[in-house]
């Protein structure tokens, strides 16, 4: 992975201030350009999966979670001179999302799409140096939640081992039950034949 | 509630900046003042929730997690003037915290701590006006906060009731078990019949 230099967290971050300047529509913007780029993942977010995408811009929950979005980004470009800061956050994002069905496969398209917002959105400023810094920080993002992904597939693992076993107990008691009828049936029988027996007598 | 008005969104936009422009260590002073006023609070994190008061200013996770409430406040206070985002935002915020126990007063004794903070690091800088301004915004962010709360009480309502059908689910189960075991006996005893009967035939 190449050095991410204190020249290219500063490159960065000059680059974010512009996006910055206008928070709130580059949010929106952004995330109207990724999902034109990846139609199926507006699924993954049940506050709006089912808008139109001409209604999206308008629509209070989308908008939110684009600032959302691009405020963890803030939160990140901010405290590139303090990486302990950068790695807590995205730990934290990836966890809280890993609940959410988002894979790093996700993550890989959002950066993605991010250099390629950026390149589009701020045309001729984005120099080859810009860019160069941004792939830079990318990689570092990206191994970062790479790494937290495979951490968490421990207690995924776990789960995943609990849930069988919940099965293997519910087939256990469906079995049970499916004796117990069984032996009710027996039971019957045999009482029918003691009342019989008795009745004959 | 004292109406929010532009001046006010200004004046605490300006005094947040402040605060912002050396945003970690201010993040890691403003939760040390926190957890000083209220010290059962820590435990509420189960990732430094163990850590001494004196080494928390060392501690990563601490460190982290200062750091992403005050982006937090940051995006609610640079989206003052798009209130539909700081609904969106803290209603976020409020249902995600649901899970760990976080209740309204806690919201409350945050916003509180916020302002004495405030008034604390920025000295005289911290006027009437400022703080009134602040108030005013406490007020707003804590009325969203109790309105999410209370809405969010209705789905938690719902488990409860399907938890208690749970217990109830379990409980019948048990009593089918227990049956069930009864009519094995039963059935026992009637072949202890049979076979005594066919034996002195």
């Amino acid at each position: 992975m190449a050095e991410l230099t204190a020249e290219k967290k500063k490159m960065v971050q000059e680059s974010w201030g512009l996006v910055r300047s206008d928070m709130r529509s580059n949010a929106a913007d952004f995330f109207l350009f990724f999902f034109k780029r990846h139609p199926t993942y507006q699924k993954l977010f049940n506050d709006f999966k089912d808008v139109k995408y001409e209604e999206l811009d308008g629509n209070q929950k989308f908008r939110g979670h684009a600032v959302r979005v691009f405020f963890a980004i803030t939160s990140l470009v901010d405290n590139l001179d303090d990486l302990d800061i950068v790695v807590d956050i995205l730990q934290k994002t990836v966890k809280d999302h890993i609940p959410r069905g988002i894979k790093a496969k996700h993550y890989e398209d959002l950066m993605g799409s991010i250099l390629a917002f950026l390149e589009k959105a701020l045309g001729d400023k984005f120099t080859a140096a810009w860019k160069n810094s941004w792939e830079t920080v990318a990689a570092v993002i990206l191994s970062v939640v790479h790494a937290e992904i495979e951490a968490d597939l421990t207690p995924a693992a776990r789960e995943n081992v609990q849930n069988s076993w919940g099965l293997v107990r519910k087939d256990m008691r469906k079995h049970a039950m499916g004796f117990f009828l069984f032996a009710c049936v027996v039971v019957l029988f045999s009482y029918n034949g003691k009342i019989r027996s008795v009745m004959s007598k």
